[in-house]
């Protein structure tokens, strides 16, 4: 167990009584809470940059979590299917959890094709200024059909999928995303997690 | 920024390459991570004894946060109603997203009436074995009838609240919490607290 009092007392740090808040949290825990959000095409790079993101703050210490189909779409949204009814509430509660998490004074990172703009500003309005952080990973429809890591653009092309983002379904690029992370042009994967890190140096989230 | 980086390689743990597991989170933390899942009447204590639990957690340095009414309702769950299909449906959520925050390597704490055993008995099913820890906190209608702190019992009886819990719609008590506290005879949330605190430790759960 590790003992965090004696860090916070050394810091003068007292926190009121009652309930304890995302800015306690924040000071115990040593960084800032946010959402980072990413969006973009099947197979532009969202949850392996997540993933790499994530084991690098893990690394410094900071609290995270990935929300991803991995953990979602079998649990939480498993009533949910791909109507737009259905796609709209699935985003809307991914962004009501993230808000939790955000609450929680985690750094939690979202990797979901989100595809329409308005169900994105929907999940920005959520959230107080600055801790919503959107980032496109932008890769060609080319690049990705050529990754096609789970084999879906073939069937959405053999029209075995309905309404696939970018074959037979329109996918909303960010208008003012706080990033962009191009996969077509660069695809390392470590250089693109720390670009990400950098943004969130810069950005004054990790101290 | 704390650097826990340091603890970590001052007790021999590497990660794997990749994923942050779970077990990688709670040894980063130094605690384990569960849900405790509060049961009772309104009026019976959940949230005041959850508050007051989690802040000698969040003293101790163990990474909590509390899912209740304040924080679901009016978020994640706002587009359900009490019809006994919307209560079934709001549990099963607060149960995937306490999942969740188990998984991120917290000890989260959920207050909820929570009324029915099949409800309680799905969630846990969710959780790995030793990860649910239901808490009944027990008192007697008329100790809640009594306290009201929100007026409820008075309007249920008025008819003004349809199906409430205990008035016009049934409790069903756990048949094996893995801890009962009785509000009843103890009143006083500080010595609540720190019994559950003494399960949690007589169990493992914080070292």
């Amino acid at each position: 167990m590790e003992n965090n009092l004696n860090n916070i007392k050394s810091k003068n740090i007292y926190w009121h009584e009652g309930d304890i808040s995302r800015e306690d949290r924040q000071r115990q825990y040593g960084h800032k809470s946010a959402c980072i959000w990413f969006t973009g095409l099947s197979g532009s790079g969202k949850s392996t940059i997540a993933r790499k993101l994530e084991e690098k703050l893990f690394e410094r210490g900071v609290k995270t979590y990935v929300l991803d189909g991995d953990n979602v779409r079998h649990g939480l949204n498993r009533n949910l299917g791909f109507s737009h009814e259905d796609r709209t509430e699935n985003i809307r509660r991914i962004g009501e959890v993230a808000k939790l998490l955000v609450d929680a004074g985690l750094i939690v990172m979202t990797a979901f094709i989100s595809p329409f703009r308005e169900d994105r500003r929907n999940v920005r309005n959520l959230m107080k200024e600055g801790e919503f952080i959107e980032i496109f990973i932008d890769a060609t429809i080319e690049t990705c059909e050529e990754r096609d890591p789970k084999g879906l653009y073939k069937k959405a092309k053999a029209g075995e999928i309905k309404e696939f983002t970018g074959i037979s379904s329109p996918y909303e690029e960010p208008e003012k995303p706080e990033l962009i992370v191009n996969t077509t042009e660069e695809a390392d994967i470590n250089i693109n997690a720390e670009k990400i890190l950098k943004f969130l140096e810069e950005n004054e989230l990790l101290d």
